[in-house]
Formats: C-alpha cells, structure tokens, sequence
C-alpha cells in the first residue's frame, strides 16, 4: 500500500534529505497555506485557518477562564507615540512598515502598522485607568501584526502573522510577576496537553528578552531535527511603560501610582511547531484536539449496495463524539488514504463490502498505521480513547526525540565535540556575562534558549570564561 | 426609582433633545467603545468586543452550515494589484492608506492597506484554481479593513473596522445569483432572528452599487430617529474580477472558462444598528441573542445573612440556561441597577432578604421595566421564556417604529410634504435615470436606499419626470 500511494500522490521530500523542503513541502501541499503575490505574506487557506481556529478556541476559554477579557486596538500607531519608549522603538524600528497616506493626502506624522500594541494598550489605560479599584485589568486581542522581515518562512517567520497579544496592568509588582508566570504556565499546559508538544519553561536572557522587557519568559520546544522552537512568551515589564506612557490611578492610600504590567503572546508559529514536531514523511501528523478533520471515513468499492449508506449513517453517528469527514469523492480510495495522510487526520476509518458482511470496518491510526478491524456497534466508544492515545504517543514521542538530543557539557570542548555531530539541546553552566553568551555563539553556533525552571548542577564554573558560575542554560539552534 | 437611578448615573443626552448626542453618549458610557488617540480609530473596549463575538459566533455558524470556509488573506494590497479593476481602485482609491516603507527602506511600490479584498481573493484563486471540479469555492474572512474617511462616528463610520467579508466563485452565473441572493436572505433573517431588527431587502441602484459590482443587495433598517442604515450588502460581479485577474479553470467541456463572482459583508456596524434600533434614553436595550450579560442578578441589602449565598447559588443554576452575572460588588444597589439598564442587560434578577422569606426574587425586564415576583424555582423555565418575549417586543416595536415612518408618494410634492414634517422612508415609483435619483437629493434630501424585493404599484409615473416608471423605490438619508 504504502508504495501505491507515493505513486499516486505528488511525492514530498523526505525529512532525511532536506527537512527545510520537506517543511515548506507539507505546508503547501497539506494546503495550509499559499505563498501571496505579496513578498513575505502569506495566505491561510481553509485547512490552515481551520486549524487556527481550533487553537483559538482552546486558547481563548483559558484565557477567560482565567478572567481575561478580549478588545480590539487601532492596527495603526502614530511615530510619536511609538516613540515614547525607547526600547521597545529601537527594537522595532527597523522592521516597522509604515503609512505616510491617507487617500490622496500626505499624512502630517507617518504611522506604523503595529508590530506589537504595547504602546496602544499603555495609551488606552493612561485615559481609562483611574483607580485601584479598576485593577487589574486584564485584556487580550486576536489580530495580525506585521514585521518587515528579511527572510521569511510559512509560520515561522512571516512579514505579517497572526497571534494574540495579552496584556494586563496590576496594583502591584508581585501581582504582575504572578500573571507572567500564570500565563507562562498557561502556554506550556496548552502546548503539552493540546497540542502534545513538551516545552522547557525558562527566563531569557538579557540578550534574548522583549524590547523594553524587564524579565522574558519563554517556552521553547524541540523539533524533529533537533533544532529549538521559541513557542510563546510571557514578559513583565515592571512599570518602565506605565511611567513612559503616563499611565497612573490613585491608589488605596489616596497617592498616585504607577501600575506593572504584563504581556504574553502566541501566534500562527505554533502551527510551524504542530508540523515539525510530529510530522513524517508522509505529510501532517495533527494533534486530536485542533484537528479540523479527528477522523476520515473512507468507502472502499463506493459503488457496491450499502456501503456509501453505511458511510453516512457512521458520519452522523461518530459526530456526536469527534469531528468527522466522510469523503465520498470520485477519487480512488488509495489516493483518498495518501490525501488524508498529507493533510494528518489522526484516524482513518475503511469501510467496504466484506466488511459490511461482518457489521465491521478498518480503523488505522495516522501515527503508527497500526490497522485494526473493530466492530461497527465498538466504534463511538473506541474512537475517543484511540484520539486521545494517538495524542499521548505524540507527546512521548516528542519527548523522547528531545530526550535522545539533549546533552549536557561541562567544558567547551565538551560543547563543540557535541555539536561537530550532532543537532539538538545542549545544557550547561553560565556565569551570566554576555560576553560568554556571545562567545558561545561564535565558537559553537549556539543561542541560549533560555535558563529552565528546572536547573541543574553541571558544573561549577562557567565553559566559556571559567568564572564561577550557578545558573544553568539550555542552548541550541534556534528557527 | 427612576429619579434616584438619573441622579446617581451620569446623564446622557435624551434623544428627543440630541439624538446624534445620545448616540455617542451610549457607545462611551455603556464603555463599548473608547476613542483611540489615533484620530478616526476607534478601540473596541471588553464589552463592545464581546458583544461583537457574539455576533460573529452566530454569523460564522451560519455561514459554515452553508458550506463556507474560513481563510486569511494579506493585509497589504501591492498598488499595481489593486490597480487591475478599473471600477474598483476608483471607488476605493480617495481613501485608501498607503505603506510606502518597510522598516528603514523605502518600498519600490506602494502598498494599501485593504479597504476590501476582491483583489486579494482574485489573486490566489488565479494561482490555485484549475478544474470545475474544485468549484464552487467559499471563502470568507473575519478581519478589520481601514478607509481613509474624512468624518467618523464609532461604528458607522470609522478608518478602521472590523468585518466580515465573503468572496465565491462559482462554474455558472446562475450559482452565483443563488449566492449573492442566498447571502442576503442570511443577513436579513440574522437581523431579524438574533438582532430582533426588521430589515427591507432589495437591490441597490447604479448610483448606490459597490465599485465594479454587476448588482449589489441590500439589507437596509430604520433607526429609532427615522434614518436608514444600509446594514448589509451582497455583490454580484458576473466574470467581470476574473476577467482582470485572469481567473480561469477547465470547464467540463475542457475549454478555459472565467468563473462567475460573489462577495457579501456585514461589519461592526451592526453594533450602531443595535444601539439606535433598541435603545432608550437611560441606555443600551441589547437582544438576547447577542447580550455579553443576559441576566444580571443584583444582591439587595448584601450583608444580611443568606442573601449572597442564595444569588450565588442562583447565578449559578441559572448559569445553565443563560449568560448569567452576579454583580456583587460594593456598589449600592440602585447604582447597580442603572449600570447595567446603560448596558442594555435584557433581565434583571433582584434578591432581598424579605424575597428570600418568600423563596421569591423581583424579575425586571429591561424594555419595558415590568416588574414580577417569581417563585426562585421558576426561574430556570421562565427565564428563556422572558428573553424570547423581549426579543420578540424588540422586534414588533421596531417594526412598529418603521411602519409608522414610511409613507408613499406619487408626487414631487407630496414628497416634499412629507419630509417637511418628517423623517423616514418615503416610497416612489422611479422612472430609473440617474438624473431623477438626483434630483430626489437636490429637492427632497433623500438618497434611494433600495428597490425593494416586494414591489408596490404606487402609481404610473415617476414622480420626478413625469416619464412612465415600473420600479418602486425606498428613499431616506441614510447614516
């Protein structure tokens, strides 16, 4: 079967070969998404926007039910107000597209399509915000946002891209801290849970974090070919923007204060994640809970008495307990298996006339194609377990692959003996200068990913400088 | 109560006195909307976003029951691109913004910010379709589009809005018809349905048509003050786009065809529909369908023993069958109970100690202000069953309200007369020139919102010139 179907479908390149290809292959030929005529934007076809919807959905109840509360803010930022925080200008300013017309006219001061709306919430809140009573508020926008990069790649780097960006402002210092590493925590559950992908909870470094950040947060998964995913990030921001924005209410002993404040973001990057953490050669391997598709239903010999009826009747039933496709197509069945592989619905159901005979079908998972023949009367019971077996595979599959390229390295011939053969993470002591961070860089190609909640002792010094040194990195090869 | 409440809420403008006034009072003080320090763009605050989610939530389910899919298209138009349609870039060119830079480089060509996104849609349908057998495609997108308007009020009329916008192609013109006619049924039962506003449906003249549109519907509602609000529009283009953009696919007769086009939008102007449809002099009146808070349950006299507890355990039974809140801030109650008639909250639930003797509650429709005991274990029937009723009053009260300011004329000076002394619908006969819809303007103030689906004989000539006219038209002045 499994040569049948190369000749039928357009063949991708296999991961072993060219995995860049083999990525942009599937993110085109799975028809999430088609390159514009617009250079470096691309567009979100049916699938890919299904599958983003799904990750909305999930996202947005946590969020809620955390009390956050969803707006939308203008796409434009006037120069001068984006200005008024240096940072956060000088990290942006060289990939902001700007407008300078408005019709026909001229505008007086140009204004940048947002690259991130830090500026806008700040100005909101220096109108809105009045007292501690107000606090905290605690909002969230789903929008597209636009980086004029260099190089681009679907979903993982794009001149415009889809997120959402949280933002929240607080009373107090530690209630701030406390939402960073909530929604920090929030994204690693999410990714682990829904999207079966295990990620490193971790602080950036200096060189690392947000533009204008005082501490970064991030969550960093591992890829199929050992390369580091930068998944989501939760910043605090202490009340640097607060004081640069004038953003002030009057607090509890009568005084005016400056509240702290929080963002966290995640965008359509996490669709690039879903891909090249579970995917094979074979195109798509979606996680259960935000396939558009959980489970194909194929007729084989579409024509004989019964079978398509038998289709439609399982179709309807089965969408009580997961989303169902029945494709009933002209197409031959091999190319439908090879179609629904490509785009990595999680389960298959066969169902022909012998099988009909014995009130049966054939149910074959996406991951393994482990094949199974289960009684008809079994299914609406087996189907829910077998999706959510496939997704706990996923996720120990994931682990083991970052499990198998994670490496530990006390000195930097250590380091570099590790990377001359091999892709993947690897840990060790940091004496906290950038000097080293950058050294480590140089000599090793690596980039710290971030210093993990979980540290461990390594060494005692620092490979790079040999200085003391107690925190412990996790460095890699970033997208 | 009624005098306690104005004393204790802000005013806002009665609408007898200044009903574009209470307008803008409703959308700050029922905090749906904030105006952004960029000028023409408005922020979306928590409640008027979850009202539009709301919104969206239904029209999307509606949309994909009829097979639509969801996609994401650029935000940035290249200028040659959006150059193709003649008829278009005419009638979006006065207010379109242009990004001329991207980063610290100037652009080779300008950019537009999409106002529409015929163009885009076109583009990637040129690129991706090949065979009959992959039509009809539909397609829509939830996304903001900015045009440049020189005068802007929240909702009706701003640089920014968010929208939706449909964009099919379809093998035959007579599918795209049913479309364009399908859509526009959507819409009007959606206002109907879930808005609680009747609506006209009809065709659009050539004066009034979308820029390069074959025909264009429309769904047009009167305001409480007698205006119209075009509310939702669905296009026709023939092969006109595909033409441009040399969309084409391999008919069943193998020969190259151009397919035939359709868009359709609805926007966060159906928030100003609501708003000025429903809403009375102490605030918001939200339909059911579409209220954040459908019921809100108001503690009295709090901190006596059991009265917390009890509205706890309501807002929580009665969570089951409606969106419930429990406001039990340190507010008094009277201010409580004006907040949230500004919010248009459809029920009120009050709670005292003296109802708890009784295991009763006080039930307040927000419309009418009725007042009734109900036995707590009603509740959970009557509730859906009150929030039905005041759709349904809604509904017949605007109605009511456009039967009353609709008149016929056959005549310029029974016109004249009538808009003399009022302001509503006026309905003619229309001979079709150009030169009598202005002239309409000129003499009488009135654009033509729509030549009606359901045809009068109002009498045998336009009224205008005199010349024999078979076409009956609605007339007002539209927002």
């Amino acid at each position: 079967m499994a040569n049948d179907k190369k000749k039928m479908v357009e063949a991708i390149t296999a991961q072993e070969v060219d995995f860049a290809q083999w990525y942009t292959d599937i993110c085109t030929k799975a028809e999430l998404v088609e390159y514009s005529s617009v250079k470096g934007f691309i567009i979100l076809r049916p699938y890919g926007q299904a599958i983003w919807e799904n990750i909305q959905r999930l996202m947005d109840a946590r969020f809620k039910a955390t009390g956050h509360e969803n707006v939308a803010m203008p796409l434009l930022i006037p120069e001068s107000l984006l200005k008024k925080e240096g940072e956060l200008v000088n990290g942006f300013a060289p990939e902001v597209a700007w407008v300078t017309a408005g019709g026909s006219e001229a505008l007086e001061e140009r204004m940048a399509i947002r690259p991130t709306s830090e500026t806008m919430f700040c100005d909101h809140w220096s109108r809105v915000l009045h007292s501690y009573r107000e606090l905290p508020m605690k909002y969230n926008q789903w929008c597209s946002v636009v980086r004029w990069e260099k190089t681009t790649r679907p979903f993982l780097r794009s001149r415009e891209f889809w997120w959402q960006e949280g933002h929240t402002i607080h009373e107090t210092a530690e209630e701030a801290q406390a939402e960073t590493a909530q929604q920090l925590d929030c994204y690693a559950d999410f990714f682990e849970k829904e999207l079966n992908i295990p990620v490193i909870k971790g602080r950036k470094t200096d060189k690392e974090k947000f533009a204008g950040a005082e501490a970064t947060y991030t969550i960093e998964a591992m890829m199929k070919d050992g390369k580091a995913l930068q998944s989501g990030t939760s910043h605090y921001f202490g009340d640097k923007f607060s004081r640069a924005y004038d953003v002030t209410f009057t607090g509890r002993d009568n005084t005016l204060q400056y509240p702290f404040q929080t963002s966290w973001g995640t965008s359509t990057r996490m669709i690039g994640a879903i891909i090249m953490a579970h995917g094979d050669d074979d195109g798509l391997i979606l996680p259960p809970a935000i396939a558009p598709i959980q489970v194909v239903i194929v007729p084989v010999a579409a024509h004989k008495p019964g079978v398509l009826e038998k289709c439609r009747e399982l179709a309807e039933n089965l969408g009580k307990v997961a989303r169902v496709k029945l494709d009933d197509s002209d197409k031959q069945p091999g190319w439908k298996f090879a179609q629904w592989e490509m785009k990595g619905v999680p389960l298959r159901i066969e169902v022909g006339p012998r099988d009909l005979e014995k009130n049966q079908c054939v149910l074959v998972r996406r991951d393994t194609r482990e094949k199974q023949f289960v009684s008809l009367d079994a299914l609406a019971e087996l189907i829910p377990q077998q999706l959510a077996a496939l997704g706990q595979d996923l996720y120990d599959r994931a682990l083991a692959n970052r499990e198998a390229r994670t490496w530990s390295a006390a000195t930097m011939d250590e380091v570099k003996d590790i990377v001359s053969k091999n892709t993947g993470f690897v840990k060790t002591m940091w004496c906290g200068e950038l000097a080293c961070e950058e050294a480590m860089k140089e000599q090793a190609g690596l980039s710290s990913r971030c210093m993990p909640y979980e540290q461990e002792h390594i060494a005692d010094v620092c490979p790079v400088c040999g200085k003391p040194a107690s925190k412990m990195v996790v460095w890699g090869i970033a997208y």
